[in-house]
């Protein structure tokens, strides 16, 4: 089969891979409807994260099933299925209060830039729709594997709801997402961060009430503005980078809540600060199948369009240009067709 | 009057100081029957923190109304009043969502290691007993001004609960309040780490389940060993230390939640971990006046008894050996008497 592989920052390629193939009963094998790039991608690409070895990308996914191993039964070949980029048991104690990325039997999926992908832990990781959907809702089902579900962790973990004020640090696709999360579980103002006219412009479609340009310290400023001196009740955080956690701390009023869901990256947080900012701090990595139902079912329904993020769509042979284009801010997030 | 002044770290004299006034109509002029030293007074007089200039000390207390401002309603001379180390409006929308600590109008209550105590915004600060209370209950009412309200919003935002264990790491008079806390939240299990046999004691007294010993790593690893593996679900950290905060954090389980009153000291929390630990983080200066009414209410009816973490009373001109005795860990907390 045809996948992408990084061999170093800067250096993707597709190539020819040996199929996988089931090693574990628990195992599903998958065909790829789509694939994407995910803004994580961009830490090794970019030499911010090692690639010590030649490494099959990808781990957002959403296809039919092809095969699956003797113990599954709850997916069956020729079911549309989506999964979470971590496998889960779905069963343990850590699963169900919702922390499925941290199950006691948890395992990485990587390698779903590609035509087929083995997933571990079928049962547990993987979620059907009702039917094999029409094509397109695929992008949409596609985002529920990873930004949708990592925004809407944000959300949830920002404690957005009705009556709050929400501002969201972050204008890829997560933080776009969370934009769209938030007003989905009802909060009453959100304020999307950016400065990008196509991104300004799919955070009002997606719900945002508020745009706001200004970064750092002014961007706190703006948002104490915005809040009548006090903050917002809810702060959701997707970038990772030391100055999007400060920036998200310091825009939440004391008692609110800050959602962190950027891969954080040489972030310290001095305690004093945090002590005297009172704010709850929760994140991580989102625990998306915890969130798989009720997202299928939205999408299913048209409730939301999430697959609007994909503002580039390539054939997966293609997948150096959606690097590119993502690196160089010129895609917001990119498709990939195997 | 006479009142307990620092001047430099291990350096504390009580002396003849001008007796407070009212110095705006929403003041209150309290009388205490008692007051004390308080954990967060040792990082002065250890040198952890600086000492600029003679600095009144203290900031908990218990007493009767002597006078009050011309604007003051709730309260009035001759009741027996509790409040906060920070004085609060309980009416602006920080406050009402109980975060008082945090009030947009708060001013800190300094110097009530004293015989009289200037309090400010007394509508919104201090809370009076039913009735004058019987002297017995003094040093409860007097815990319950910061030591009992600051563990008991430790537990309450570690999630203290029915069905959940809870650790808590630190054994002075929070952190063992905390244990009485979590209990009273309707806590399962409540281990408190502890290496000093009188602390161990009292922690049993006000309701620990189990006693852990070990520190750092291995009392993170004992942790996991009482809880299957996965972390108590609740943390109560009452120290305020690099060390204290990852024995915290690290001994939590995935979607578990940290409560931390401690000042936070020289902490820097490392972006990376926190993320991949999956843990709610919370905490801060203890609104102390959301809880008032419940805890007094609690300690009127005798249903607790949190001023037995007072091992040590003095009169109020002996002050330098209650800190004394505190800084040598010969005492958990000194009670003075003015």
């Amino acid at each position: 089969m045809r996948g992408v592989v990084m061999h170093a920052p800067g250096d993707v390629s597709v190539e020819d891979l040996k199929d996988p193939a089931i090693t574990a009963p628990t195992d599903a094998i998958i065909r790829l409807s789509a694939t994407c790039v995910c803004g994580s991608d961009l830490w090794p690409y970019r030499g911010s994260d090692q690639v010590t070895q030649p490494t099959p990308m990808g781990h957002e996914y959403a296809g039919i099933v092809e095969e699956v191993g003797d113990e599954v039964r709850n997916v069956s070949p020729g079911q549309f299925v989506v999964g979470s980029f971590f496998a889960s048991d779905n069963t343990c104690e850590i699963c169900q209060a919702g922390y499925q990325t941290s199950c006691v039997h948890r395992e990485p999926v990587r390698g779903a830039q590609a035509q087929y992908l083995r997933v571990p832990l079928a049962d547990g990781t993987l979620v059907a729709t009702p039917e094999v959907p029409d094509a397109d809702l695929v992008p949409s089902f596609l985002a529920a594997s990873d930004v949708l579900g990592t925004g809407w962790f944000a959300a949830v973990a920002a404690q957005a709801g009705p009556g709050k004020t929400v501002a969201v640090v972050g204008d890829g696709a997560v933080g776009l997402l969370g934009v769209l999360a938030a007003r989905q579980l009802g909060a009453e103002r959100v304020i999307a961060m950016s400065r990008h006219a196509p991104r300004q412009k799919l955070a009002l479609e997606f719900g945002a009430t508020d745009i706001v340009t200004e970064r750092g310290d002014d961007g706190v400023a703006r948002i104490k503005e915005l809040t009548g001196g006090l903050g917002a009740h809810s702060l959701i955080e997707a970038v990772g980078t030391q100055e999007s956690m400060m920036q998200a701390i310091r825009s939440t009023r004391a008692g609110g809540h800050v959602g962190y869901v950027g891969v954080s990256h040489d972030v310290a947080l001095d305690g004093r600060e945090l002590f005297y900012s009172h704010v709850h701090l929760h994140g991580g990595p989102a625990p998306v199948r915890a969130y798989l139902p009720e997202l299928i079912d939205l999408i299913w329904r048209r409730s939301i369009e999430p697959g609007r993020v994909f503002d580039l769509e390539v054939p997966l042979d293609e997948a150096a240009e959606a690097y590119r284009a993502m690196d160089e801010r010129r895609a917001i997030k990119a498709l990939l067709r195997p």
